[in-house]
């Protein structure tokens, strides 16, 4: 795939999963961070936007909207979508099962933090042991489905990324250490996906956001007013 | 495919979207409904659901819990789900946009009636037109995405088909006209999606299911209510 172009705020939102998974796929991407309503009104009226709403990717001529679109769209090109029809299943069930868990990160920049770790921690306690349990189903290991890395695997360790970043930043390190205690197969995971050398280029690259708390967290909250104003 | 199992609750809800994909790729299906609390415990302890959470599709050895991952398993089945990677990426964009819009269908059956529908106003003024451009922008009347049936057409008859209901059963047919009055390019759709045969069908088969009005809404709920007591 030529580069990309990725539309949205200036912050992690509801991007971030695409951008591990652009980066996962080896697709060079440029992030087009909205800064004011007009920008925003423009590219309203250009007709790339589907429903109105970002992230919105943009590969030469074809515009895609849903942040989960992209992320397919995006695994599609990376050959991350397992190897048979069963596997494409099981990606699949994990990402729905990652949307469903996932809530609690996006919502951190605009609610109290603790209050958005508190529901993060409903969510480990309620989806982690699945992940876990499908990671011990695929027999497979460190991979959630297939015997390779699939789209499974990146969005899984961008789950345990952020829950580490969340917790760490709220509470400490230590918070992070005793939530994941239980789940070392996941662990095992997220430590694979880092070690890509795709991911670690991402990484340390422009297009790596920082976590969105304290300050940056405010900004970024600011960033989506003034554009949705 | 060999003939599959559909794992719910005896209603629609969450498994409705995945009856009509498994209709439109002409897959054989049964419907599994649990009626009682210990069933579902069974069904748990089988180690079938992944997230302890039906619905879920049994196809074979093979057990895809989310409904949306039952959707796609059955569009990739049917061959349903575009003839490139960019229309594949259209059919995703489509049917997260049905996501976002179809809230008020699957908790009708939970609220006022009126309430409910009032919301279901709310998702047609916010998500129609979008619908109705993305048909325009295509290029092939009728179909949404790509010059042949897709995923995206059948769950976009699917919410159209549903919204009509709600809105006649709760007030009157002619409130649904008047509804779908503004998109005449959606209701071609719908038209052609309900002329298939294998469509026609399913909706003249015994898996198909009323819509949860009246009696038939509240013996859902109950139904819902005494499996997860």
């Amino acid at each position: 795939m030529a580069p990309v172009k990725l539309h949205y705020f200036k912050g992690r939102g509801r991007s971030q999963q695409s951008r591990w998974m652009l980066a996962a796929s080896s697709i060079v991407f440029t992030n087009v961070c909205l800064s004011t309503r007009e920008e925003f009104v423009a590219l309203c009226k250009s007709g790339k936007l589907t429903y109105q709403q970002v992230p919105m990717l943009e590969d030469g001529e074809c515009c895609i909207s849903q942040s989960m679109a992209i992320v397919r769209h995006a695994a599609r090109a990376g050959a991350l979508y397992g190897t048979t029809a069963d596997e494409a299943a099981r990606v699949d069930e994990v990402l729905d099962g990652i949307s469903d868990a996932r809530g609690p990160i996006v919502s951190y920049p605009f609610m109290d933090a603790a209050e958005a770790c508190g529901r993060l921690q409903q969510s480990i306690e309620r989806f982690f042991p699945c992940f876990e349990r499908a990671i011990e189903r695929n027999g497979a290991p460190p991979f959630a489905v297939g015997a390779s890395l699939t789209a499974a695997d990146v969005l899984l360790a961008e789950l345990v990324d952020s829950t580490i970043e969340a917790l760490s930043a709220t509470f400490a390190p230590s918070a992070a250490d005793a939530a994941l205690g239980p789940y070392p197969k996941l662990r095992a995971l997220h430590s694979h996906v880092l070690g890509l050398p795709q991911i670690q280029a991402f990484r340390a690259s422009t297009n790596w956001m920082p976590f969105p708390e304290g300050q940056v967290g405010r900004d970024y909250v600011q960033n989506v007013r003034t554009v949705l104003s």
